[in-house]
């Protein structure tokens, strides 16, 4: 069951200048493209006429197409050509999907048409600041995209999980304040004068001890931003303070898997590629971790009994509050449906 | 559900050349293989003594040796020997199947014994004739069979998924005729006076424009046939007609999986081996992309609402009738077993 | 359907030397490790704070800390520390599994804790034994464990599937002697005054004939255990007997998968190394061709018909009573729980 009436990340806006792309969203298989004008578009990948992929087909102008028997759709959906000058059934359409290309990310509504609202976008502009620099990248996951959620929203998994980049022991000895704002659950922890983790070490190159400051955002249904500052402690030879977004879109393929998006920028040397590269793959490498841990967590998950319950401490309250919205809202939506 | 009392191809001749070969047919494993004396024979894989391969034993004379305890059997499937001496019990056997070895391939009947009918078979003589050449070849698709048969009965797709082998536009701006004779589906669909597909202008090579007649024959329950000739037009300097059979056997594995054979002959030039060679090449090339499509199509179609039903227009003519055609000797078949 | 009041192999001592390993016994996952003090341990693998997996976590002493958000265990399950010092709930803990450490397998009681019994251990001292060389490997089978056992309780398949190693045609020519000792099954065959197998001829290297006696033990659940004599016989210029124990645990992954650990010694040239390597290997490659026979065979078993039932001869007898016995503690374990 997911929340539908949403903004879900569909695709890099990248992946829309070659082929059209195959791909399953909220169980549903889907073709992302792009039209000769520049325009991106979601429908639904099966051709009404056989059932088969209009993603094997051609974007011919503003029009999609099908790789089989030559089907021709809109970006609506709406059928414009059958070959062989056919008179075009009224079934012969797909369903089609508002789609928001910004911030280097396709975003697609797949719910109501009645209650599009790009004001429920998240605000992703830092991916696009003048002064902000860094890249964004696509891993497949094995795991319900909650599994994801709830990886962000405990950062105390960076102690265990990423002991070579974002381990630090404060980490776990900082307490947490979690609070509720709307959708947004927000989480947030200020790690003060401490011994920099590895990748701050690296980037920007902290010597002295810093103050981590670490502010998560759970933007519902499937969001993260996480806000991370770090600043040399007064007495530190350093007057720095670099400042980090990761942003996350953790979109749900089936209720086993996800497509997790994410960038991540920095507030410093924007023009330094060689920084903006090393930041990538330390990241890259960073959440494959993750990625690991996660798909045999879902597998131990599959395998629980129907009772199990996860056991939960002072940490998780990013967790729970995220779980508890996310129920509220998915009741909401049911009754508003019903 | 599949016809039962039919003939299907079960493998090339030449298959059982070697070892024993396991193969699944309409969802039941069998064994495939040929006695010392030649005999093709087509038997239950599974040993009635423990479940083991019978196709991990070996031909002795007459007999399959299974490879686990070593019980034998006769192609008629009784046990004639057990190791040890151990008197046969009454269940020690395996049902075997009816089997004509022609034209290359390995026919096999699993119906009804009381109905076996050699004049059931479909004529593929031409893959045996003086003055026709060509190949044959096995493909495993995953796929329901019924999607490679509509395939091969809407030739509209070769001018969009066989863009450098069989494309002509010609093929979806020419009306087809469709016509029924008892249990054959005919699709015939002149195309004169056009630009030769890039297939016909290096096999056999015409320069200019040709008429292209295709007469496309489906046989239930698992053939499709198709004769094409290929005429260079009055006026041009050529005087040569070019005649080709595809001749298909689509032999369902699972009701998502097929086996299938196909073969192509040519009437000129039967001695040019090169010319077979790559006529062979192009086609296996040409198939394969068709694999890919259906493939894809058998997903789409295992997601899509259950009250899904394609989208009809003339071109479907074919494989309307065939499916209508299907549905009353399953229908009747059902009937007569009842 | 497991008997739960049983030891089962779940490692060979020497896997648990280094990181933890996760592996599924009786259809649960399970982490198993050895602690600083060189005690091996055997728990749950899903931690019950997120579900995450023990075993990508580490030793620390002597408990296992989680991998993903360090929750520390005792090997008891107890859980010891919380990061970040959280109170530590009352269902922090995991469930551990008693572990005898022994003959260089780690066997796990996954039962009633009131019925631990190690005196239930099978005798497999021989792989300790001064004066006894061999080794000791692990193979994955994907067929049910009863599989496994059959095919070690009816030897006449060395014959057909080990025909470079173990086949000679006495073993289905020789009759054989079943009979039951409480909870174990004994199959003895006498082959007297044979052509050695091409194994003995390798190994002790007999040229003349032999008399080869097989003593073949079942122990409930899942230990077979082969004790092989081979005397040459009076008159051939050879004085020589060679005594081989094969001593096999079929520990039950699921019910469609095995954890198969075997050991094979000699009671000869225990310090020749070469010997020890080349029987090592042999027997290896003859066991692989057991599993490739055993996997075929469960895939035909899980395609029979619900009805479907082996058909015995004499040689069955050692199967027959396995199963039977199997059948009475089940039922005996069942009413005993119940």
């Amino acid at each position: 069951v997911y929340l539908r009436n949403e903004w879900y990340v569909a695709a890099l806006s990248d992946e829309l200048e070659g082929r059209p792309v195959a791909r399953t969203l909220l169980g549903q298989p889907l073709v992302l493209f792009r039209t000769a004008s520049g325009k991106a578009a979601v429908m639904d990948n099966r051709c009404p006429h056989r059932g088969a992929p209009l993603s094997t087909g051609e974007v011919v102008g503003e029009s999609l197409v099908c790789g089989y028997h030559g089907f021709s759709f809109e970006t609506t959906g709406r059928c414009n050509h059958i070959p062989g000058g056919a008179v075009i059934p009224a079934k012969a359409c797909v369903r089609s999907y508002p789609v928001v290309d910004r911030w280097g990310w396709v975003f697609v509504w797949m719910g109501d048409l009645a209650h599009v609202d790009e004001s429920l976008l998240p605000n992703f502009r830092w991916t696009a600041e003048p002064g902000w620099a860094g890249g964004r990248d696509y891993l497949h996951v094995r795991s319900n995209y909650t599994l994801v959620r709830d990886n962000l929203l405990d950062l105390t998994h960076a102690r265990f999980v990423h002991k070579n980049t974002l381990a630090t022991s404060a980490v776990t000895d900082t307490p947490i304040r979690t609070s509720l704002h709307g959708r947004v659950v927000r989480v947030e922890r200020n790690m003060l004068n401490i011994e920099p983790s590895p990748f701050f070490k690296k980037i920007p190159g902290f010597k002295g001890r810093v103050d981590h400051r670490q502010c998560i955002e759970f933007h519902a249904a499937s969001y993260i931003s996480i806000n991370t500052t770090v600043t040399a402690v007064a007495g530190e030879d350093d007057d720095r303070t670099a400042a980090f977004y990761v942003l996350n879109a953790m979109t749900p393929e089936t209720d086993k898997s996800t497509h997790y998006f994410w960038a991540l920028v920095r507030n410093f040397a924007p023009e330094d590629d060689e920084v903006t590269r090393m930041q990538h793959e330390l990241n890259r490498a960073t959440f494959q971790e993750d990625v690991d841990i996660l798909e045999q967590q879902q597998a131990l998950l599959d395998s629980a009994p129907a009772d199990w319950q996860p056991v939960a401490v002072p940490n998780d309250g990013g967790c729970i509050q995220a779980a508890r919205l996310m129920k509220r809202l998915l009741a909401q939506e049911a009754g508003s449906t019903a």
